[in-house]
C-alpha cells in the first residue's frame, strides 16, 4: 500500500529534505513511515549516521504507537546535489542551520530545481517568512513549518505565512499534515519566534536565572515541570487551565484578579542572563547528574516511550472519544484502517487465516519483563477483530449498530512473551450459524515461531442498539460461508474444546 | 486501617486548613484520602459547598487512580472558631487568600492556638516566608508549603524556608507530604513566586502578549502546548529535553548555541501588558468558544481523569519501574500495600471470600460506553492477586522469586458494566495441589448483585528466577489447606468445568 495522502488534489509521492539535521531526519522519518518516498540532500559529514539513528528511534516509536495498518513505507535517497533531491518532489522542507544569510542562498537553489507547484516549507524557528521568502521568484509557494522534535512523535506543527505567501499553499500544506498525523495550526502574524518559541523562550529565560542564582539546580527545576504544570500541559494548555482555576466565577473574573500581580516584578526577564563559562559550566555539571549516566540514546528511547504512553492514555480519555494528542492519533489510526485496501481478499481458505499480527507493546510488560496475562486476551481480540473485518464486520458495520460480542473464551498460557517479540495469530472458524461464531487462535512469537497462547472464543452477532443476539444478515454470512466450508477441512485443534484443568492432572 | 503517615515520630492523626478555598479543599481532600482527621476553619460562605465538590472530585479521581488499599477516611469536621480547628492539629495548613496583611494577622492567630510542636505551612504562591514569619513567636516550626491545583492530585510541593524556619522542620515536612504521595522539593532559597510560579508568570506574561496581538488566540496557544512541548514536560522537564535537543555532542556544547539567541528581542518581557477590559472580554469570549459549552465541572472530570490516565501511563514506564510522576504513585501504591493491614485473617471460609472489589475504570470503557473484554480478565487477574496475598504470595514472596503463574483462563461474559458501576469478586477454591491451584471468580456488579462474568483458572506455583513450576513452600500450603478444606464442602459452581460452547447449541 503506498501513501494515500494527497496535495493539491495528487498522491503525495516524494518529499525533498533539505539539510538533514535531527529536524531534518525527524521529518525524513515521518514522510517515509507515511508512504511517501524521500529524498535527502545535506552535505555535512555523518548525515547518513543521523538519519540512520533517527529512523531507528522512529521505527521503534511507531512500533509502539499503533496497531493501525501503515502503508508501505516509502523509499529514502540520500542525494549528493540538492537539484536531484529537489527534482520531482511535491514538499521540499528546508531544514538548514538557522541563519538568514544561509538559509536566504538555499531556498533559491531549491526554487531553481523544483517542480513549478511544489510547496517549499521552512523548519526555522524563528525567523520572519518575509525575510526568508523576500530573494524568491515564486514566494507564494513558501511557507514556515516549524515542528517540535521528535518530529516524529510530536504532532505539534506552527504554520506561517510571509507577506507574500499564498494562503491557498498554507491550507494544502495544513491538510497533508493532518494526514500524516501531525496538528498544524496556523499562526495568525508572523512575529520573531512565532508562539511555541516565544512562550519557551520566556521559560529559558527565567530558568537560566534560577539556576544562575542558586535558586535550584537543573534537576529540581525539571522536578517542579513534570511533578506540577508539564502534567498539566500535556492535556490542557495555559488558558484552559485557568479556565477551571477560576471556578464558576469565570475566565473574566480570574483575569481581573491576575492584574495586580502583573505589576509586581516576579520576573528577570527586564535583563539578559549572561551565559558565561561558569554558568554554563554548572548546567552542564547539574546536568551531568540529573542524567544518572544514562546517554542520550536512552533518554531518547524512555522520552520516545513516554510520549506514546501518554499519547495512548489521552487516546483512551474522554469516554474513549480521546483527548488532545490522543484524540489525534485516535483520528489517525481510523484513517488508516480506511485507506487499507482489503488485500486479505485473495487470501488462501485452506488453512488458518494470517490476519493479525503486532509488536509486543512496552505498555503490556509487567515488572518480570513478560506479557502481562490480561494483555493475552488483548491480542486475542485484536485477533478476533481481524477476522471480523475480514467477513465484512468493520467500523461502518459497528456504527451501524451491528457487532459480534464475545460470550466465551478459553485462554492457554504456552509460554512467556518479552518487549522486543513480535506476535502473529493462526486463525480457525471451528463453528458457525446464524448468530454463533466459534474461533480458535494460535498465537506465535513470529521470530522463533513459538506457540505462546491459544484462545477459543464464542460469539453472538448482536444488534448492539437493542442489546440483543440477532441473526446476521445475508450479506455477513455470504462472506462467512465460504470460510466456515474450508475450515470445515481442517483438522480439530489440539486444546480446543477443553475446559481448564482437564487431562494431565 | 487509620492513617500510617508518621509526623516527627508520630502517628499523624490530625490536620487543620485555615482557609478552604480550591486550594485548602484540595489539601483538606489529600489528607483525608490518607487516613488524616481534616478540621477546617473559613469563615466565608460557601466554604462547605466547595468542600463538598473538591472532595466529590478528589473521590472519583482516586477510585480511578489506584487499587492500592487506602486508609481509612480521616474524619472531617467544619469549625467556626479557628481555635477549635487549630487545636490538637499536627499540621496546620494555612490557605487564606494572597495578602501580606491577612496571612500577618491570621498566622499569629494560629500559632497562639495551636500545639507547641505543630508544623505551620502556608499555600502561598508567593509571598515570602520570612515576611510572613516575621511576626510569629515561634517562627522556627513555619515553612511554606505550596502545592499546584488539583493538590489531591498533582504531587508537586515547593518547600519554602524563611530566614528563621528550622530545616529539620523542612525535613520533617518532607518526610510526611513523601508519606502521602506527593513530591516534595527544597526551594534553596526564597524568593518571590519562587520556581514554578516563576516559570508560569513568565509565560503567562509572553502569552497575555499573544493574544493581545492577535498572533493567536487562546485555543491556539493551548493547542501548541498540549500538541508539542506540554506532552514532553510531562514526563521531563526542560534542561533534560535540551539535553537530549544537545545529542551528543552534550550539554555544554548545546548552551554555547543557545548564547546569541539570548541577545535577539524574542520577548515581550521587557513590558507588561496592560490587563485592559478590552484584553479581558477578549480573553473570556475566546476561552468562551473553546470550552465548547463545556461547563467547570466538566472540565474538571476530564481534565482528573487525563491527569490519571496520564500517571498510570508513566506508571507503565521505563520498563515498568515507572518514571516521573508514574514511578511515585507506584512507589505511594507499594507503601500502601506494606501498610495493609491482613485483616482478611478474620475472614470466614464458609463460602466464597470477598477479597477484591474495585470500581470501572474509566480507562476500562469502549466506545459503546460498555467495560472493554480484555479488562474482565484484567480485573479477575487482580482478583487472583487478592487470593495470592492472602495465602501469603504477597510482594515481598514475589520479590524473593517465587510465584503463582495462571496457564490457563475461562470467562464466560454474562453481562455488560460500565463507567459509575462497580465490581467484587467471590472467589472458591476448586482444588489445589503441591503445584496447583485451580480457581473459581464469580464477578458481580455490587450495587444490582448482578453475575457479569465468571472467570476458572488454573495456576502453577513457579520459581521465577529458574522458569520452572516447582512445590509451593511449607507455609504456603499451610495457609491454603484449611482453606481447600473448607470450599470442597461448597456445590460445584454453575459454569465451572466447561469447555466454550458447551451445551445449549
Amino acid at each position: 500500500m503506498p501513501s494515500s495522502v494527497t496535495l493539491g488534489g495528487r498522491t503525495f509521492v516524494k518529499a525533498a529534505c533539505v539539510g538533514c539535521g535531527v529536524i531534518g531526519a525527524g521529518w525524513a522519518a515521518r514522510f517515509l513511515l507515511n508512504g511517501i518516498d524521500v529524498a535527502v540532500y545535506d552535505p555535512a559529514p555523518g548525515t547518513e549516521r543521523l538519519l540512520d539513528e533517527v529512523l531507528a528511534n522512529a521505527d521503534r516509536a511507531w512500533g509502539l504507537l499503533t496497531q493501525a495498518p501503515l502503508p508501505q513505507r516509502g523509499r529514502l535517497t540520500l542525494c549528493v546535489e540538492l537539484a536531484a533531491a529537489v527534482n520531482g518532489a511535491q514538499w521540499v522542507q528546508e531544514s538548514v542551520p538557522e541563519r538568514l544569510d544561509l538559509k536566504r542562498r538555499v531556498l533559491p537553489a531549491i526554487e531553481a530545481a523544483a517542480a513549478p507547484d511544489a510547496l517549499i516549507g521552512s523548519s526555522t524557528s524563528g525567523l520572519l517568512p518575509s525575510d526568508l521568502q523576500s530573494g524568491m521568484r515564486h514566494p507564494e509557494r513558501f511557507f514556515v513549518a516549524h515542528p517540535y522534535n521528535p518530529v516524529y512523535l510530536l504532532p505539534l506543527v506552527e504554520l506561517v505565512a510571509g507577506r507574500t505567501s499564498d494562503s491557498a499553499t498554507l491550507q494544502l500544506a495544513s491538510r497533508a499534515l493532518t494526514e500524516i498525523g501531525m496538528k498544524p495550526v496556523i499562526v495568525g502574524k508572523e512575529i520573531d519566534a512565532f508562539i511555541g518559541d516565544r512562550l519557551l523562550e520566556s521559560v529559558w529565560r527565567e530558568a537560566l536565572w534560577l539556576i544562575h542564582d542558586d535558586v535550584c539546580d537543573v534537576e529540581t527545576l525539571d522536578d517542579v515541570m513534570r511533578f506540577g504544570f508539564g502534567l498539566r500541559w500535556a492535556q490542557m494548555g495555559l488558558f484552559e487551565t485557568y479556565r477551571i482555576a477560576g471556578g464558576e466565577a469565570g475566565m473574566r473574573h480570574f483575569l481581573e484578579q491576575f492584574g495586580p500581580s502583573l505589576a509586581w516584578p516576579w520576573t528577570h526577564l527586564t535583563d539578559v542572563p549572561a551565559l558565561d563559562d561558569s554558568l554554563i559550566d554548572k548546567i552542564g555539571a547539574q546536568s551531568d547528574a540529573q542524567a544518572k549516566g544514562r546517554s542520550v540514546r536512552e533518554l531518547e528511547r524512555i522520552r520516545d516511550e513516554n510520549l506514546v504512553r501518554i499519547m495512548h492514555a489521552l487516546k483512551a480519555a474522554e469516554s474513549g472519544e480521546g483527548w488532545g494528542a490522543g484524540a489525534l492519533l485516535k483520528t489517525f489510526e481510523a484513517q488508516l484502517w480506511s485507506h487499507a485496501e482489503t488485500a486479505t481478499e485473495t487470501l488462501s481458505l485452506a488453512g488458518p487465516l494470517h490476519l493479525f499480527s503486532t509488536p509486543v507493546s512496552a505498555a503490556w510488560i509487567d515488572y518480570n519483563g513478560h506479557m502481562t496475562e490480561f494483555r493475552y486476551l488483548q491480542v486475542l481480540g485484536d485477533a478476533t477483530d481481524a477476522l471480523l473485518r475480514f467477513i465484512g464486520v468493520d467500523a461502518a458495520y459497528v456504527a451501524n449498530g451491528g457487532s459480534y460480542y464475545t460470550v466465551e473464551s478459553h485462554i492457554r498460557h504456552l509460554d512467556q512473551v518479552r518487549l522486543g517479540d513480535s506476535l502473529h495469530a493462526a486463525t480457525q472458524v471451528l463453528a458457525a450459524d446464524s448468530k454463533r461464531l466459534h474461533l480458535f487462535h494460535r498465537l506465535h512469537e513470529t521470530a522463533s515461531g513459538r506457540l505462546v497462547a491459544t484462545g477459543e472464543h464464542l460469539l453472538l452477532h448482536v444488534d448492539a442498539k437493542r442489546g440483543k443476539a440477532t441473526a446476521a444478515p445475508a450479506e455477513i454470512r455470504a462472506k462467512l460461508k465460504p470460510l466456515v466450508d474450508a475450515h470445515a477441512q481442517l483438522p480439530w485443534p489440539d486444546g480446543a474444546g477443553r475446559h481448564v484443568a482437564q487431562g494431565r492432572r
